[in-house]
């Protein structure tokens, strides 16, 4: 089975288990509005990595469902309460949540999925001490993901970003959860400390190379893919590797025009255009791509505690995928 | 000792317990941000029922305090997301934090909180499994609090609501924070099925006595007291048992009039105590105060299978301070 096909069948079960929880519900308008984003598509890619990880250690990868869909719908929430700071207006190619119902009803909506997540938690199957660990390593990652979130939003209107710094926040808001995946899935597969800490760190190094490749395909993507406008990043004025890499690397009068467009409420697409062009002639697009494989390389090497088989081949074909992906 | 210093000798320990989890972490902005309303005062009113009914039944109370906090914590994630959605500017006396730092800052710091609610959970000391049972009482309870908040703002523009709707609403908005602290209370403290669903059924009773007070106070009690304007709920147009009452009670031309008062953008004091006195022709403070009371008696009853003694007293005496208090 090629490694999409893997991720398809996962996406199913995991599909499956979110529908029937939110059909019990929906008579309550509430449960309408938490239902919006995690049925309308999305890879699942949190649950999968829970699964696979749960049956590389010798689980039957169906008791890490719950787990991964509740990190499913905590990353549901962030998208929903992300799309409100950022004013987002589309997302998967329908309307934002907030768009659609207004920002009091979204805000609550996605406080309303982040306490289904830890309701879900309760139907894992394994013992009480075991769950333990699981709400632990679930809010622990969620309280990181805040603080991601926070440094995020404490660089906008900011030019003088560290890389470091950067790659410290998306490490946060985009690595913790599939760490949280990874881990969970580890520990609920009977994984040691050892394993569970190198299924941490291959997540957390996927995770960022998956965030740069996120911010890649903004800039280079189709629109009917990737399910928002092309470049909508240089028009929201966003921090990414890339326009802090040219930001620390041009020269004086480019940084500025690139600043100049950032920072433009409403740019036209020559605008975005350019902005592209000074990102190529600053070596960035090349550069991130150079990054994201390197932590695509270093998350592989995470994968020693595995043993070689049927598990090991489609994590890696994960990160493979992560930063080949054209959506 | 009386109950008030029954109350500040419980609110003391919960309060270290939280300036102690928040002077660890206190250097990432994210948790000064996440500190300001746990920190700011509140009488910490849901740890102390957790407190309570766990010694009622014949555990050390200190055991519910970590569940306790947990369930403060929710409550001021609450607080924060509900002033930006109601887009209030005063709080506990001090600005709101969205007021101070900015919408998208404040929505984060709320999801902040919440998530470090249910880490704080994993620190409970008792068993696996009866972790998952707390689990499953506050998840829940939150459930049903962003129920409460859809419904409450599915009111908003509406004039015909029922009493009877009304009171769901707040059982879910308010009740179910109070019931989720007495019930994990009862269950720390090793109480029965039947003990935990009576404990629950006290607080839920006692839970819409404290609404029907809190609505009470806006209208009648002093701004350094409450923390706010007095009459901030006319300004806001907000829907009270009192107001929906009203409409429900008095003659057209009052409602109309009354209707007037509360869809007016920026409402005079002259206009507020005009509105007042509409609520007073209808009988609707009268019959709010004999609700409140009602609903307070009730709650005592389900006392009934705690034996007599000093817990069951304070839990009394709780119900008398909530529908008596000025502040």
């Amino acid at each position: 089975m090629s490694f999409i096909e893997e991720l398809k069948k996962r996406k199913s079960d995991v599909d499956e288990a979110i529908t029937h929880m939110f059909q019990k519900e929906k008579a309550h308008p509430l449960w309408g509005h938490m239902a919006y984003y995690p049925e309308a598509g999305g890879k699942k890619l949190r649950p999968f990595l829970a699964m696979i990880t749960a049956a590389a250690f010798g689980e039957d990868e169906d008791k890490a469902i719950p787990y991964g869909v509740a990190i499913e719908l905590v990353h549901n929430f962030t998208l929903v309460h992300d799309d409100i700071m950022d004013k987002d207006e589309k997302r998967r190619g329908r309307k934002t949540l907030h768009k659609k119902i207004g920002e009091p009803r979204a805000i609550n909506a996605g406080d309303g999925l982040f306490a289904l997540a830890f309701k879900k938690l309760v139907e894992i199957d394994v013992e009480g001490e075991t769950l333990r660990r699981l709400l632990d390593e679930l809010s622990t990652s969620v309280v990181k993901v805040a603080e991601g979130q926070e440094e995020d939003i404490s660089f906008e209107g900011s030019y003088e970003i560290s890389e470091e710094d950067f790659i410290e926040m998306i490490e946060k808001k985009t690595s913790y959860l599939f760490r949280a995946a990874t881990r969970g899935g580890a520990i609920i597969g009977g994984g040691d400390e050892k394993q569970v800490e190198e299924m941490g760190e291959y997540a957390r190094k996927m995770g960022i190379a998956f965030q740069i490749q996120d911010d890649y395909l903004d800039l280079i993507g189709e629109e009917d893919k990737i399910g928002k406008d092309v470049g909508s990043d240089i028009k929201e004025g966003k921090r990414t590797l890339m326009v802090i890499k040219s930001l620390n690397e041009l020269p004086s009068d480019d940084k500025e025009r690139l600043i100049e467009i950032l920072e433009e409420e409403e740019n036209t697409d020559v605008e975005v255009r350019e902005a592209i062009g000074l990102l190529e002639k600053a070596g960035a697009i090349e550069y991130s791509r150079e990054l994201a494989e390197e932590y695509a390389q270093q998350a592989k090497e995470h994968l020693r505690l595995i043993p070689d088989g049927e598990h090991k081949d489609i994590l890696e074909g994960l990160v493979d995928y992560i930063i080949s992906r054209d959506k």
